[in-house]
């Protein structure tokens, strides 16, 4: 368990998952959690947070592939190859890292929600696929074509009040349970860093279920 | 390609292996190698070269894991699940990162001779299983214990005139490839960073052969 978490564990055949719809790390475990989660049994537990506070209380600017060139030049070949690998479809956007502030709150007030997966997958296939602007209201809007009913009210309920503040209180949460960078997940109580560590927290989170 | 990388590419099936003793992530892969590598025919090419200097020309003056509070906790959590996965055995260095020149020098003059993945296994178990100096001249005498003919020998031409800047050269080149952290390999022209991408890495050097 990290030392610095005092959140109660996560539950019994759970995966929280971490992500951010800029980064592209995410965009790899957005798009295979839901199925490789389901082999196995496990819940998904969707927990979008914004990095740039994150990175800001490290006294960073921006993404450390932009601060650090030659970590930056080497993670876009790897993204290359990791999508080669997946099979998954790659274009290197050509703003680096993107706003997501709008897609975030809607994923951040509709994470319990049946269409959070195909949502998620669509916004990171117009950003890492399609080099879309997933800002603006078009892009969001097309992501959220036919997923559930109504996009519009979608939109506006994001927008409302009591939906106002949910995405800076989880971005704040993540802080405080030491994550660090994204994606991040928690299966059992336990923290997992990256994309890379995704089937191992699976692995655990199918063990609890069965422990 | 890397594009900061003007060396020749790697030959067909050969992966280069650049590490350092005094990185954990460095000590799963030192473990693993020879033997993952020979189960697919590819010949490992040893690159010692020191970190410090590397982190230095990015303004940092140690560990990023040590600069980076978060993100050393985690590391610590991960160190004791990735060795628990691979079979290793695991003890926290009391020191961390630990210096590791004397050692290192070692490796860079030794790096084409039969013993000299025996030789880099024994150091990084003296540093990540027992916990002990691993610069000491009593460290690198027994870590040179039966490895290969007259230990001292060994020593004395390490530091001869000859092999003097070796390792320093080597760490120059490292940088100028792109290197920014350890392990790190080479295979088919192409660099990877990090344990978790040994396997891709020997697959690309394999691929090679039969091509």
């Amino acid at each position: 368990m990290n030392t610095q978490d005092t959140s109660p564990p996560t539950p019994l055949g759970e995966i929280e998952f971490w992500f951010e719809f800029g980064s592209n790390y995410s965009y790899l475990s957005v798009m295979r959690i839901e199925e490789a989660a389901a082999l196995r049994g496990v819940r998904v537990a969707w927990k979008p947070f914004l990095l740039g506070p994150i990175f800001k209380s490290f006294g960073w600017d921006t993404s450390p592939f932009v601060l650090q060139k030659e970590k930056g030049i080497y993670m876009w070949k790897d993204m290359e190859r990791q999508c080669r690998k997946y099979d998954l479809p790659w274009t290197r956007p050509s703003t680096f890292p993107r706003a997501s502030v709008r897609p975030m709150k809607i994923a951040a007030a509709f994470s319990d929600q049946a269409w959070i997966g195909l949502f998620c997958k669509r916004v990171m296939l117009l950003n890492f696929a399609l080099d879309r602007d997933i800002d603006s209201p078009e892009a969001v809007a097309e992501a959220l074509e036919g997923v559930g009913p109504a996009p519009a009210e979608i939109v506006a309920e994001a927008q409302s009040e009591e939906n106002r503040h949910l995405l800076r209180a989880q971005t704040e949460q993540a802080r405080a349970r030491g994550i660090f960078g994204a994606p991040t997940f928690f299966a059992n109580g336990e923290m997992f860093w990256g994309n890379d560590r995704l089937d191992d927290a699976l692995e655990l989170a199918a063990q609890s279920l069965s422990a």
